[in-house]
């Protein structure tokens, strides 16, 4: 089984941190053909944080985790700070494949979004 | 004259601001039709502030400045203090007509954009 973990940078605001859990939850809705487990977890300063998460994500049977970084920027956190978290979490299960996806930032379709947003105040 | 201002937090590496600038440009070369000016600002940590980047927009020709938040959450930034600076902003342009679109995460193409990445890994 594969799963896809959306992994937000966390907030102190509790509000911020729901909207990437709604968000994981209508991934699931549309992705169920090529992810059939789908959580949210952070970076910092909420939880669960990464670790938790992928482990969630192989207690409920996943062989596979993508772990797909919800950032704009390829800053130190897309950069460093979680394939540091992945690296480490995946020596504690040699037997599941463990990748990171690009960032948000890095998708082709990021202009059409921003054209998307721009275009509305019209 | 029609001009988007790209609002991203700033950041203190150099390199991630950097990358606003490059969409911006990017952004530019697609949106010509729609906004004759296009530049980029930060909310804190980089330069130009937000309002030294509608400035520079009217100083180029604008007579409506749409300010375009590049923030995946409505946390405090995109709720507060984005409006706030572009309101008090605006009380120094009155003949300007100068709007907030709404944050990148609101847009409905989120959800293909996130599957983009996710599927990228297969």
């Amino acid at each position: 089984m594969k799963a896809l973990l959306l992994v937000a940078h966390g907030s102190r605001r509790q509000q911020s941190n729901d909207e990437v859990v709604v968000i994981a939850e209508k991934l699931k809705a549309i992705c169920a053909e090529h992810y059939e487990i789908v959580h949210a977890a952070f970076l910092e300063l909420a939880d669960p944080l990464i670790p938790d998460g992928i482990k969630h994500c192989i207690n409920d049977g996943a062989t596979s985790v993508v772990v797909l970084p919800y950032f704009l920027n390829s800053g130190r956190h897309v950069v460093e700070d979680i394939p540091e978290i992945v690296n480490a979490t995946k020596q504690l299960y040699p037997n599941v494949n463990i990748s990171i996806a690009p960032h948000l930032g890095a998708s082709d379709l990021m202009m059409d979004l921003l054209m998307s947003c721009a275009n509305k105040v019209d």
